[in-house]
């Protein structure tokens, strides 16, 4: 590795450090406090949105942010709400209703360490606190930002539509009719299309979306990106899932293949879909070949996404 | 009974049967259609949104809406948005870790017409759908609308406030924690303003806000009668479940004395708490005295809240 190279690694941890903390505390701070009654369930919410997690989604919009010029203060509410859906589906996700699971983030389910009705309680509020916070005042609106109300307004219907049963939870219902089925590529495609990827293109498309307008194929072209790279994420999930033990990933390593659920890994082997990966990293930073110099950090973080051993 | 009154009675019972017939089919518009992908979620939230219920939220944002002339289009859509916030606390409610009741609307509920993990995508994606709509382009925005997309961010911050941890879903945590617990007057209070009165009030304020704008005095009587609405719509709901018949309400009656939840009724006994009720709806009524005739829906809306028999 060159010293330019292992310069830019090290600026881009950095980077990735600052924002993860940055936005660690930003959601304490939309989240209501632990003496806020009912306590119970705000000291939960808390539990399952603080501590942990890479902010996946929080590093893409924050990432593409620097397309646009939006600032810090601006990125943090759109990343916080896209967070608190991504947590509030995970909470949902991991109850004995649908995949049971015990292990989150290393620390037990929210309906392990409080129970199951504050679990669903606390999935439900988060998603409210979510768009409550997208639609509210967090984004500090005076006559010269460019997050106008009609902005504003985009934002919440962009990210409705990428968590709603056209999106996220439509997908997780496609996921909970799959099992034990033998899915093909395409079929497998549009079930984590929706099940992460809607996700993902959102918290991208909304990091864009806090700073200056894009011109509509600027926004294609990171629309483009967005879509792949959640593709591209998935698929590096799948080979995490295989490859990697419970204690790296900090859940349940195997479950899908336990679970007897399609993975791009029963689909194409592992190593076909680390071909799939790499070809989807390439075809994502093509996409943002127009961009120059203000995609460096979308770059980077794309290798990082496509690298990652957890 | 004098004819002028029994006339009265009849257009209000007429105009009741339109609103209830017009959100019905506006739901029946909002909702995914059944063969979208994944049809079965679609189906599921269909089922439990459509072909039932009293439809009280609607009526209230609809008698509320006379007040400031806003037109039927736009009132169907904060109407919407709202029962779809109710419906999916209902089907979330009913789920077994919660209530774990098998009746709703005389018909089964979701978790048993479908199953557990459908019910909770219902839930979730019903929720999802409600913001979406009320920042969408439903409200059919021209240049005149006093329904600016600052009113919408309003409305949707509002409805978001009365349905999340510090509204609804905090209501049902209290609601969770308080049984077989004695709770005073002011804690049943307080209880039900969050889980029953946070949304009734939100229906009432956001069919205004459909309208022309309301000078802070009128909004702040308006938020009065609101409240009170919210609370005799509890305390009526108290005194069903245990004087009337599961087939006469849908669902199963006397099931909060079965499960030891504190109620009005438990608390005032029945006379305590029909007097309260008739206290509540005097105190309603008389925040709408500085209102004059656009107020006479909402006036016969509270009589019918009052004594309703399901």
């Amino acid at each position: 590795m060159s010293t330019n190279s292992a310069n830019q690694e090290a600026a881009f941890g950095a980077w990735m450090h600052d924002v993860q903390a940055r936005i660690e505390s930003a959601l304490g701070r939309f989240l209501p406090s632990s003496e806020a009654i009912p306590a119970r369930l705000h000291d939960a919410m808390r539990y399952v949105t603080l501590g942990g997690g890479k902010r996946v989604r929080p590093l893409l919009a924050c990432a593409a942010g620097e397309l646009t010029g939006a600032t810090p203060e601006r990125l943090e509410v759109a990343a916080c709400a896209v967070e608190m859906i991504h947590v509030y589906s995970l909470v949902h996700d991991d109850l004995p209703c649908m995949d049971d699971d015990v292990l989150r983030r290393g620390r037990p389910t929210c309906h392990v360490e409080f129970d199951e009705p504050t679990a669903l309680l606390v999935g439900d509020s988060l998603q409210t606190l979510a768009f409550g916070l997208l639609a509210g005042d967090a984004f500090g609106a005076d006559d010269d930002s460019p997050v106008t109300a009609a902005r504003q307004l985009e934002m919440v219907g962009l990210l409705a539509h990428a968590s709603g049963s056209l999106g996220m939870a439509g997908g997780q219902a496609i996921d909970l009719a799959s099992v034990g089925h033998a899915l093909n590529q395409p079929e497998l495609e549009l079930m984590h299309a929706l099940k992460t990827g809607a996700l993902i293109r959102a918290a991208t498309l909304l990091g864009a979306l806090c700073g200056e307008a894009m011109s509509e194929s600027e926004y294609a072209a990171l629309d483009r990106y967005a879509r792949r790279a959640g593709l591209l994420f998935q698929v590096v999930d799948d080979i995490l899932d295989c490859t990697a033990s419970t204690a790296t990933l900090g859940k349940t390593a195997g479950k899908d293949a336990a679970a007897d659920k399609p993975t791009y890994v029963s689909l194409l082997g592992l190593d076909g879909a680390r071909d799939l990966a790499e070809r989807l990293r390439t075809d994502a930073l093509e996409a943002l070949s127009g961009f120059g110099q203000g995609a460096d950090r979308l770059i980077a973080l794309t290798d990082f996404i496509t690298h990652r051993k957890f």
